[in-house]
C-alpha cells in the first residue's frame, strides 16, 4: 500500500482515487451494481486493482463515494426547504432536473440501477430517500408526521416514475422535453401532493 | 433431448416446464435479469440444466414466458379500454393494482428490475410500455396523436412511479395502503393526465 498522493488530490490534478471514481460512476450507471466488479473498475480506469482497495475499503464505500459526491441532497435542496409552500412544487422539480441534468446523471442512475438491483440496495436508497430528500422537500410544511409522510410519498412517487419514465426508459416526449414544459405538466402535481387537500386528511 | 410432455402439459399437471417458470420468476425477482443464470434456475426448479434448454432457447424466451404468462396487456386492460373517458383514471389504477398484487407479482418486479438493469433491457420494456400498454390506457380518447403521447407518457411517469415506491423500494404508506386508499390519491392525478387540460394543448 502506498502513501495516498494528498498533495495533488488537494490541489486538484487527476489523482488514481478520481480516475477510479469516474470510471465506477460510468461502469454502475451501464451495467448496474452487482454486475460491475472492482477488477472491471480498475481496468476501466487503467490502474491495479491494489490501487482501488487502497482507496476504497470495498465495492459499497466506493458506490457511496460515486453517489455522495455529485449528489448531497443539503446542498440540492437547501434552496427548496426555503421556498414558499405555494411554489414549494416547482421549485423541488426544477432542482432535480438540474441536478439530473448535469454531470451527476451517470452515478443518478447508477442509483436508480442499483436500488432496482436488489432488496438490500432498494432498503439502502429507501432510506437516502426519506431520510435525506424528502424531509428537505416538506421542511416547514404545515401537517402531523402521518399527513407529512403520506404527502412525502406521493411526491416521491410522481419524481421516481418522471426520472425512470425520462432517463432510464427514455419514454418520450419526457425524455427530450425542456424543464419549463415539464415543471408545466408536472408541478402542479407535485404542488398537490405537498399542499393540495387529500382524501383522508382533516 | 426427450420428447416434450405434451399429454401431462395439457392436462395441467405441473411438468418441468412449469417448475423451471416458477423457479425463473422467484430469481428474476431477487436477484435481476442479468445475475441470474440458467444454471440457477435448473438448480432451483430442481432439474438438469440441460432441461431448460430443452423449453426454452435461452435466458431471453425464459424471461419473456415469465413476463408474458401472467400479464397479457389485452387482458389485464380489456377492460379500461371500454370504460367511460372521465372514469379511465380510476379503472386504470385499478387494474393495475389488482394485477401487481396477485401472483404474477414477482414476474412484474422482475420486469421492473430488468428495465433497471440494462439500456436493452430498458428499450425493451418502454416498447412493451408505448406500444400495448399505453395505447390500451388510451384507447378511443380525443386528441391528436402528439397529445396523447404526452398524456401517456405523463400516465406511465406516474404509474411506474407508485410501483417502483410501493414494490420495490416499499416506501410508507404507499407500500402497504390499500387500493380504495391508492385510488383515492393518485387517482385524480391520472385522470387529469388522462382527460384534463394540458398546458400547450388546445
Amino acid at each position: 500500500m502506498r502513501t495516498p498522493p494528498q498533495r495533488g488530490r488537494r490541489q486538484g490534478r487527476t489523482t488514481s482515487r478520481e480516475l477510479i471514481l469516474g470510471s465506477a460512476r460510468k461502469l454502475f450507471a451501464e451495467h448496474g451494481y452487482a454486475a460491475t466488479s472492482l477488477r472491471e473498475i480498475a481496468r476501466e480506469a487503467g490502474v491495479d486493482p491494489a490501487m482501488v482497495h487502497h482507496w476504497f475499503t470495498g465495492k459499497e464505500e466506493l458506490f457511496n463515494a460515486c453517489v455522495e459526491l455529485p449528489a448531497d441532497p443539503a446542498q440540492v435542496l437547501g434552496g427548496v426547504s426555503e421556498t414558499a409552500a405555494e411554489v414549494r412544487g416547482e421549485a423541488l422539480l426544477r432542482a432535480i432536473l438540474v441536478l439530473w441534468d448535469s454531470a451527476a446523471q451517470p452515478a443518478l442512475l447508477a442509483l436508480l440501477r442499483s436500488a432496482a438491483g436488489s432488496r438490500a440496495q432498494g432498503a439502502l436508497i429507501r432510506q437516502v430517500l426519506v431520510k435525506r430528500v424528502l424531509v428537505r422537500a416538506l421542511a416547514g410544511l404545515p401537517g402531523s408526521q402521518t399527513e407529512l409522510d403520506r404527502r412525502g410519498a406521493l411526491v416521491a412517487s410522481q419524481m421516481i416514475g418522471l426520472m425512470v419514465s425520462r432517463y432510464l426508459l427514455r419514454v418520450e416526449p419526457l425524455a427530450s422535453a425542456g424543464h419549463d414544459e415539464l415543471v408545466a405538466l408536472i408541478g402542479p402535481t407535485l404542488q398537490h401532493y405537498l399542499t393540495g387537500p387529500l382524501p383522508g386528511m382533516p
